[in-house]
């Protein structure tokens, strides 16, 4: 069943997907307090509308749209993109600048000095191998550690550019939000950025051997989040595709992207990932830990762990996902459950506990775990291995005790100015999705949240990115600072390419419609510009303001196919002969012509002229 | 552009989408008021639980799962589905025994005889025409007025039976709902149907002249429903192929049906549509009366309106959507929107008001709309035409102006006892959904609220399905007793087969976690049976239990083809090496083990140890 990858096919190297979005084009904004910063964002520009009056066409100019840009340097032509390279190392200077980082001559782990070691792996291995970094003694290289001592970090300023996205330039109208208790800035600050990861409400993955990263905040008083899954399984996949998908994931606008790789060659896969990647990367070492003593859960050790978290450590990842939190009490609270335990990291914990009567050992050793972590700046992911799921199995016993250990473990990580975010569920009928947000906050000190969808029924089979999206807008207004997301294979089989794409379409709108109803600033943008555009048949706008303007564009074409009618100024729903939309210029035409322009001059003529109808119309009611 | 029509496609009709469902048969249960009634559900039937002990195999069986079932005749495969002949008319003898209606020797519209008149069209007529019920003099035949009277319909007694799914039968524990004020019982009687009706709370939508309905009722204290639209356009389509999307979109779920045709050929492909739909048919029909004065909406008249729902209301349709609330003197109010007007309806009526200055004919001959109404009994489906066609035109002035409106017309139609629904928006932000259910329920006596969507963002076009899934199940949670689908493909081109399944699954998807989440009795046991089966690696039957077969097997078998795979106790995410789920098992075994079988016992058990466990464990917070 195992496909033995023993090489790389250069081939699907060179066609690793590339290029700008239709319209758009990527510029860099620079830093003040860090002047050399190139904070990415995408420009959309648009076309001018045109108005016929009876004197002649007359122009409007359409200010171009700023949005939020996870692709990286894939779209951007300017740069070579080269996956046998990998990406610039940008934050290199920021991280040596700090002082507090040596160079280690071998890498740490046992394992990796294994797979180096090993021959037959030389054609699979990324071959421009940097030697990785650690804090120097005593020294703590997390954001959050720098952030609590009131430092602005180039990584914290780009954060702030980047959330920002140019919000000086926009003067549209939106809505006022419900926040739930969010406490978002009319502008990001560089000190907000510091401060929010300061107090834990936000973090900041970036570990010190992943400088091609290109710095992402998680936190609830930002843009909220999303996270793509990716990973070849026994079953399916090469590193080729894992690094294509991870390409196409953040080029649909995932935020991070996990590998959860359980097959082959895992190791050398995370380094191709990683060296190509500018988005963080995290992992569930636990999974690759039991690869190592062949899934026997049993067979785990404390030692197996720590050498696997060194390894990926200092390979860069990111953020770890660590079950510390199923504890040998709670397992027995699953046994009357419709599904048992889920999570697949909470099994293995639960089996092992099991296995040996004991104390998980991540519960057990997290101040161990901790210590590595601040000596790369990898982030706490706090699983929630007890997670709900099904349906019936939403916000029980087992599921809040497990998120009463993980708030204990976030003061305990905070203590060591550890970078800390709370997995949550899962399986939730929309009523219930409330409560997780608000026992989160409270048993978490607020530190972000990242769920995974919830999936709020399980009737849909092959439409779970539905199910949980619904969800997911919902939890990220309540606060949700990180969806995970859930493609449309989930519960059936592995997602291939389309599949990535679907799922992180479906968050960004998940994510999206968050920002609009926590009224975040600026959000509403990008819908303005898009509903203007559409109201103003500006059709090839109308799809590059979109999430997808491939499928927008190809949608259109289906019925109407053909350069005129993206110009023509009706759509296949209504047909050439009548649109609603027109409508509204001779609305517009009367409401000059009668109260002349100003709305209010308008509204009082129509008042006066209504009053006269009632008194006539009213009599209607008592005609018949 | 025009495809000009001439003739039916007679072998497309014979590959009408039939057959029942995977593992799945129709079964129908009888009334106890009306034993004659045959009230028609989907049974599907699950395999027995494996479970393996150590004295060897043990067998538990799983009940069959009953469900809710829109298709019609066309999947059982004991009837013989003829699309000529039309469905049978099972209403018929209900309706005549009510000894309140007429038959017509002609059909009383001008338009109808002209048509009929017409031998160029005798080759798309549908053949079997029967003469048209109408009420007899001074009698209302609304389903309302016999409700005030007291009188438990067949209709009412069909509706209560269909409800409950057969509740009684399910044992199945679920969460207790949030619901908003809603007032379901545990159980649906007649009588409480027939309440519902009288008070105004539920619509059965059921024109005497569609006797082949399989009747259903819609209102926030029942299953929440959802509407597809077809029809064909200036620029697509023909009879067979609306047919064909009739059906196929009650195969997937849809409660009711409506046909937006605009093309030629509307008033025959509506009679096609008729005659062979099981559930309500629902129309807009300005859209017709837009048709007969070539698009010019300024050439309206009443005559010409009144003649088209005389038209409409002999051929069977079930509900009009009226725009009765677009007044002059609101027009106005939309002039320094985004987007405008954006419902067809309402802008052909803005566009009237403003061509004559005067009052919207539909609000000044209201009352005799519902003298129309009663003697068919067409349901009012109080139409929005001001609803916000963009995030930033959500909530307005000119948007709630025309729900007082609509609030108005409510009461005079329920003096006359006609049934009333009100449409809904839109593009609605998630945190002002809830202001629209509010609003609605306060402003019009809580008549059934009838949405589009709404979307939750602007920015997503090709994936409006989920951008309006996510404000649709909001919506229904909160109140809206009917959800009216959105495809992929809105506001880009008309939806094809695959969208309008698209769009229904996902609509089904949101009215039923709207179900879980208001607590519906019985709503959980379809998810708790599917998570069942999921658990137990019941690959079939999870297909089976859920809202698409199809896809679910065919993703599966994308990663694990073949029979083996769906008797496997792996799936493709974590391989057959280690499976989280398998692991409960281990945990029933040690629970068992631990503290023998019965929940308390066992947790007591693990009380003891895990407060041992606390005494060593506690200590290592202190040792680093």
């Amino acid at each position: 069943m195992k496909a033995k990858q023993v090489t790389i096919d250069e081939s699907r190297l060179n066609t690793i997907t590339c290029g700008p979005f239709p319209g758009s084009r990527k510029i860099y904004l620079p830093g003040k307090i860090h002047p050399s910063l190139r904070v990415p964002v995408r420009e959309i520009s648009q076309t001018p509308t045109q108005q016929s009056h009876s004197s002649g066409k007359d122009v409007s100019l359409n200010p171009s749209v700023i949005t939020y840009d996870t692709s990286g340097p894939y779209t951007d032509p300017s740069v070579t993109i080269d996956i046998r390279q990998g990406l610039a190392p940008i934050r290199l200077p920021w991280i040596l600048e700090r002082n507090d980082v040596k160079e280690l001559e071998h890498i740490s782990s046992r394992y990796g000095k294994l797979r180096l070691a090993d021959k037959k792996l030389d054609s699979l291995r990324f071959r421009h191998l940097r030697k990785p970094l650690r804090a120097k003694l005593n020294c703590n290289v997390s954001q959050m550690h720098y952030a609590r001592q009131g430092i602005i970090t180039p990584e914290m300023e780009f954060i702030a550019i980047r959330e920002n996205q140019r919000i000086e330039q926009s003067a549209d109208e939106q809505h006022a939000g419900q926040s739930f208790g969010a406490n978002i800035p009319s502008q990001i600050t560089p000190e907000f950025v510091r401060d929010e990861v300061a107090r834990g409400r936000a973090v900041i993955p970036a570990n010190i051997n992943h400088p091609e990263l290109e710095p992402v905040i998680i936190g609830r008083n930002f843009l909220v989040k999303i996270n793509a899954n990716i990973g070849n399984s026994a079953v399916s996949s090469t590193i080729e595709e894992e690094v294509e998908k991870m390409v196409w994931a953040i080029r649909w606008g995932s935020d991070t992207v996990m590998d959860l790789s359980t097959g082959l060659n895992i190791h050398e896969t995370r380094e191709w990932i990683l060296r190509n990647s500018p988005v963080p990367i995290g992992t569930v070492p636990i999974y690759q830990a039991l690869e190592k003593v062949q899934g026997k859960a049993e067979e785990l050790t404390w030692e197996i762990f720590r050498d696997t978290l060194l390894e990926q450590a200092e390979q860069g990842v990111d953020y770890f996902t660590i079950h510390a939190g199923v504890l040998l009490r709670y397992v027995p609270l699953t046994a009357k459950r419709l599904t048992g335990i889920v999570s697949r990291g909470g099994s293995i914990m639960a089996k092992w506990c099991l296995a040996h009567h004991s104390e998980n050992f991540l519960y057990t050793h997290f101040e161990e775990i901790c210590e590595i972590m601040k000596a790369y700046d990898v982030t706490f992911s706090l699983g929630d291995g007890l997670r709900p799921g099904a349906i019936a199995d939403a916000n029980d016993e087992a599921q809040f005790a497990e998120l009463d250990t993980l708030g204990e473990l976030t003061q305990i990580a905070w203590k060591h100015d550890v970078q800390t975010m709370i997995e949550g569920p899962g399986h939730v009928p929309m009523h219930l999705i409330q409560e997780n947000m608000t026992r989160q906050l409270a048993t978490c000190g607020e530190a972000p949240f990242y769920t995974l969808g919830p999936l709020t029924t399980d009737v849909a089979p092959g439409y779970d990115h539905i199910t949980s999206a619904i969800g997911a807008a919902m939890i990220g207004w309540y606060g949700t600072a990180m969806l995970c997301y859930v493609t449309p294979k989930e519960h059936l089989g592995l997602p291939d390419r389309e599949d990535v794409k679907e799922g992180v379409i479906s968050y960004k709108i998940a994510a999206h419609a968050a920002d609009l109803a926590k009224g975040h600033p600026g959000a509403q943008a990008r819908d303005n510009a898009l509903s203007k555009a559409r109201f103003e048949f500006r059709w090839e706008d109308q799809f590059n303001l979109g999430l997808d303007p491939d499928r927008a564009r190809q949608f259109h074409d289906a019925t109407l196919p053909g350069e005129n009618a993206k110009s023509a100024h009706f759509c296949s729903m209504c047909g050439p002969h009548f649109c609603s939309m027109k409508i509204t210029e001779d609305v517009r035409a009367y409401a000059k012509k009668i109260g002349v322009a100003p709305e209010e001059a308008l509204k009082k003529g129509m008042a006066e002229k209504s009053e006269e109808f009632q008194e006539t119309g009213s009599t209607l009611y008592q005609k018949l």
